[in-house]
């Protein structure tokens, strides 16, 4: 194992399209696994990328472009034809080809339809176009092998011959009825084992997990992961049988949702990798930052509010940055939690438990915190009443940190808003106001000013 | 699809154990799958969860214990004995036997050893126990399909009825030879078409992707994602065939790194969920406020290291919170980008370069941000000076903050250490402190105090 792109190769690469070296090219690419050409093709320039789909055949490139960035895939399809995408979307399965076509502009869409010429598979991406991309009729595929429970093993084995070509992966066999509902699977093992002429009804397994055609691509990979699952079949309400998801999909699924949690609770908007350009990463990092500072400018009007505290007690600002910060902390750590259990699908119990738990834990955190900041304080040269402040206002934030972060999260996903969006700089920054707030409200109670 | 524990499924079961109503237990269980037995099981007091898995048949118990939480399991494994522990784990495939086998002391791992009757199997746990969990050695089964070259079809199909018992699922099956060398593999498709007397030397791909025994865990699921794998065979450095690895596991194994990363970004110290117990969210959450709160301290000394400034200019203390709040979101954004990027491997070019990208990203950004506290600062009446003071010093931090986010990441991955802890509180705390010193020294320079 072990691909590698070297400077070396790139430089062969772009010296052969320079002079034309169609031969050479072809040679170089020949060996190469789909993927890796894909990676070749993200650090050349576009033109150059271009080029080399051009060049290569439609068999290649039609799954090279199904891995290519999806900047980079965007710009190659607008400088090809019609017919050319056509020629590639004829290659793809329907799912892939359903992606390809739902990047297009409307216009260029019904111009590609109308160059293919496999009809069977233009009304199958029609049918794809049609789901939520990102529910299961939008993950699924419509190739896969279904044999009707009348049939005999041998003439299943004959039908699966024919189907099987032009199904990249068989993994299981469904196993419908004459309507086409799905009735269960027959596994290979049991195929190979059976003999010629037993009938399918006779060793098929009436049990098969399956999902509906509207369930969330996230549910999908949940039921998955948990049931080891390398296909699902998808059916609509009445059970019909419409189409596989398959697992290498999923694994994209489960890991694009992962960086994309990841991303939010860091406060990146928008999907950004180390080596995009100093401008997307801009419209990633900025809106953010921007939040971020209108809630800076917000604490510092709450301080202007306790500017009067600062002749007896100017400490209070010192501790100021130190209170925001832990309900900052507190208040990522509880949201993080409560987002992947929603995602998880494991926060049960009701939402009072649930408050009183947050409450517990944060007395307990907040009371190992606010003893070091007692134990601390003369070192600092603060007075007992001070210190026993700071860690009673400090205690409270926690608290009242500690609940936003669980409780806006649990909210925004009961009204059918991602959760995900409630961490990082979201939760930070409301935290930081209402932190500084309470911290000062605190104070002014226990301390004269 | 859909199994959801209820309230009224959890009090049968209860019900059923107080009563020893094993009939009524056997019935109810015996059409679940394992998974949701686990999950019941996770639900259920420790020793109503022994007594099921007691009750049980081992080859539905054993991929139940696969699937209950850790503690669960952990707890479980106490109860029972050495022979039932050696009963589970003669049901299970030799990568899950391991896996279950390593929860033991060793003491009772010789004991479990030493029941197991199968002698092949014991000595597949033990060939994987002796590598690292995450490695491709300690995820990978012993069990796969695999035929040597010289055989033909028929013989292969034979021998592979007789693997085939034992492998869970098929996949590909693997074609060495009669040293045990890895060649290529077979693909089921081809096997169903090809006729009963071709040699297997004719019909194998000889091409195959492969990871070495000693490959990271998290590059294996790279691999595996990037060329859409379901199985992957594992070799040792001389090509020999040792076993294979499944997606099943992979996607395990994606799932936990993300998992991590994030529990890492948000402050948590331990795999965690929000079901848990109030004393193991303290241990996974406390440690990184506790070091907060040193940071937090720290920030107090340095303002204190300023307090002169407080006469002439007190604005700057109300805007610190500010200020350490962009460069601790600043910080984080980088760190995120550059984890992420590790962990996918994508992160290219030199150091330079990606150096000057973040300066100019900064700059991009700190510029924005700086004007709008200039558009802003009339209407909170502070005077030119001070806004243009706290927008320079902003952008000074903000550049600072992105490079100690960008490059503390990379430093860590290069000394082999797991870069993803560098984010949340680390980057936080370290890039407020620094945050807040660099400002009150710029405003120093800047401002007469």
């Amino acid at each position: 194992m072990g691909f590698e792109i070297t400077k070396e190769l790139l430089e062969d690469v772009k010296g052969y399209i320079d002079t034309s070296n169609n031969k050479s090219l072809l040679a170089l690419f020949e060996e190469m696994h789909h993927a890796d050409i894909a990676e070749v093709l993200d650090e050349l320039s576009f033109d150059e990328a271009v080029f080399i789909i051009k060049l290569l055949d439609s068999e290649t490139t039609s799954e090279v472009l199904m891995d290519v960035d999806d900047d980079v895939r965007e710009k190659i399809l607008q400088k090809l034809s019609a017919k050319e995408i056509a020629e590639e979307v004829e290659e793809l399965d329907s799912d892939d080809a359903a992606d390809i076509i739902a990047e297009l502009s409307e216009e260029r869409q019904e111009a590609v339809m109308s160059q293919i010429e496999d009809e069977e598979h233009v009304k199958e991406i029609e049918e794809l176009l049609a789901y939520d991309e990102d529910s299961a009729g939008g993950l699924m595929a419509k190739e896969l092998v279904q044999v009707n429970e009348n049939w005999t093993v041998l003439k299943c084995v004959k039908e699966m011959r024919i189907q099987a070509e032009k199904v990249t992966r068989v993994h299981s066999i469904y196993v419908t009825n004459d309507k086409g509902t799905l009735k269960g699977r027959l596994s290979l093992k049991d195929l190979l084992i059976a003999s010629t002429r037993t009938p399918i009804s006779e060793i098929y397994i009436p049990k098969v997990d399956s999902v509906n055609v509207d369930e969330s691509g996230e549910e999908v990979a949940n039921i998955m992961r948990k049931y080891d699952l390398e296909a699902i079949p998808v059916v609509d309400n009445e059970g019909l049988l419409l189409g596989r998801i398959t697992i290498d999909d999923i694994v994209d699924v489960i890991k694009e949702e992962a960086d994309k949690d990841y991303q939010l609770a860091a406060g990146l908007v928008e999907d950004v990798e180390a080596d995009d350009s100093i401008l997307e990463l801009t419209k990633a990092r900025l809106p953010w930052l921007i939040l971020g500072l209108f809630g800076g400018l917000g604490s510092v009007v709450i301080m202007e509010g306790f500017e009067s505290a600062m002749n007896s007690y100017k400490e209070l600002f010192f501790f100021t940055p130190l209170i925001a910060a832990m309900a900052g902390n507190v208040g990522v750590q509880s949201s993080a939690i409560i987002v992947q259990g929603l995602a998880n699908d494991n926060v049960k119990g009701s939402l009072w438990k649930r408050l009183l738990k947050e409450v517990g834990l944060s007395l307990i955190n907040g009371l190992v915190l606010g003893v070091i900041v007692i134990a601390v304080a003369p070192l600092m040269h603060l007075s007992l009443q001070f210190s026993l402040t700071v860690s009673i206002s400090m205690l409270c934030v926690i608290i009242v940190a500690s609940l936003i972060g669980t409780f806006v999260p649990i909210i925004l996903d009961k009204r059918g808003i991602d959760p995900a969006i409630a961490t990082g700089p979201f939760i930070t920054t409301s935290n930081d106001i209402f932190g500084i707030f309470l911290f000062f409200m605190i104070a002014k109670a226990f301390l004269p000013f």
